[in-house]
């Protein structure tokens, strides 16, 4: 019988050639990189547990890319190119279908931004358990976070918020159709690399949607010290979201989490350069020197966002 | 009631901190990491699960310590300074008292080496399950792994192999007399951080024993395409295993996990220098042109050990 270990070997192994940079990789107590000179090193941890992440019945392939897109768009946030990525992962039962399905979606998505798996551990437990860690470099100085809006500047999406929350709703209520576009938001978001190296230099802050629009913008408030009024009639509607009840999409467009579209301040005046990007970049707000979060609606009333959210649903 | 997010925050925020390399740390999306100018990047994960890799009534602060010693170990094999880590959390509730405790023991460890916390991710799941990964430095073109024994090298090993083994058995069999020294080395084990910087540039080959000295002896073997014997009466016997079965005390020292020692090969004519490591040093074999790893006992005769290792107990 093939053992465990065995099979993850097959099954990663291709993944783990690295480029110049990948100096010792899998197969050592420890991989040893080199970082480019003039870059810094950008790094963000995201775990994904079976059940709590994702429907338990989802595909493993889509577990598989969506383990990896968490960390990539952290590094988009950050404005970093994606470089290596380690991978911890905790099973019940070594399943071969589950680990050749789970790999491939994984490299699917690793080759696209040429990422080099450098080292894991896989252990037995409970329930599957996931951690990806990602690493990325940064010309240095060119380091942003969510601190650096400021008064004046205006808030930007990317993509169709609420898009992946509308996708969860539709199988949670075993809907007769499922969008096959929400539904591809959901198990296979697209992490918005490019658009985060484009902002380089450029944005003042930036966070990738996880939380949820209104939680995320006021993750940048609080971090900035600033107030952002968002106009809730800017905000762009997917087209697969154009016919639906109206209240309820414009909850999954401000409290949606896994989106992982990218939002981000800019100088009023400037806009960025949206060529080759495949993705649509709207305005949706302004910053001021207040605090917390506002909604704008049409008859021009600002809502403040409460303390614990925009949240109509979900906990 | 206080959140899971600030129970988090308050427990770990004073570990947040960094040194000047850590030009951001925790509360972005991605931490950004400077690298001194001449070192390359050394990284390992490693993942702890309850009730498999710790008994379920281990103490918190034991839980703590153990999760990041494990990394620290990997480090020490490289060679490298530790540096910063981040850890991934999946509980099955946010626990103040096991907080609080696993806190404290990862706090202590870290900084007793300088190591600061730089991400995380903290998830709900079915049963406690710990990723830690850990970075440390490393000067360019001295990387070492398990690849580069040569015929005529003589192996080593530090500390007492097997205590950790011994403790867990002791454990295990609910014997009358627990030895506080076999507990502390599988509850709090010591990674020769100290040692593993020492023999860069000078050690051939080094592994952590965390499979047990034969398996792991075995890897150096098979990536450095060399044979080893183990001269098994030249092994350091612990005096806390002195009066214990002999057969039983062997299989520990040769099959026993968790020991997290440093194992490793010189040239013969070199021995390193012992000052201040506060670890005895103990040349235990030689390295031959053959294949796998041999012991060779009392009366001189060799034993291959099998492909499937050394294994009396346990798997």
């Amino acid at each position: 019988m093939i053992s465990e270990f065995d099979l993850i070997e097959r099954y990663f192994a291709h993944l783990a050639a690295g480029g110049p940079d990948v100096l010792r990789g899998v197969g050592d107590d420890c991989a040893v990189l080199r970082i480019p000179d003039g870059q810094v090193l950008a790094v963000s941890v995201d775990t994904l547990v079976e059940g709590v992440h994702y429907p338990r019945d989802t595909a493993p392939e889509d577990i598989g890319w969506k383990a990896l897109a968490c960390g990539l768009s952290d590094l988009a946030a950050a404005g970093a190119d994606p470089a290596w990525c380690t991978l911890a992962l905790t099973l019940p039962a070594a399943d071969e279908y589950w680990l050749a399905g789970f790999a491939a979606g994984f490299a699917e998505l690793a080759r696209a931004h040429g990422v080099a798996l450098v080292g894991g551990d896989t252990t037995r437990g409970q329930s599957t358990t996931i951690s990806v860690q990602v690493a990325g470099h940064l010309p240095a100085g060119r380091e942003r976070g969510r601190d650096g809006a400021r008064p004046g500047d205006w808030l930007w999406i990317s993509g169709w918020p609420g898009e992946a929350a509308a996708g969860l709703a539709q199988l949670q209520e075993r809907a007769v159709t499922i969008d096959e576009r929400l539904l591809a938001h959901l198990n296979r978001p697209v992490p918005r690399v490019a658009l985060g190296q484009r902002l380089r230099g450029f944005a003042t802050a930036c966070i990738d949607v996880s939380d949820g629009l209104a939680a995320d913008a006021a993750h940048i408030a609080a971090a900035s010290g600033v107030g952002i009024t968002i106009e809730v009639e800017c905000l762009p509607v997917s087209p697969a979201l154009a016919n639906m009840n109206r209240d309820r999409v414009r909850d999954w467009m401000l409290a949606g989490g896994d989106d992982y579209e990218l939002c981000f301040t800019l100088p009023a005046d400037q806009a960025p350069d949206p060529t080759g990007l495949g993705v649509p970049l709207t305005p949706i707000g302004v910053v001021d020197a207040g605090g917390g979060v506002s909604l704008r609606d049409a008859d021009g009333r600002s809502t403040p966002v409460g303390a614990s959210g925009y949240r109509h649903f979900g906990d």
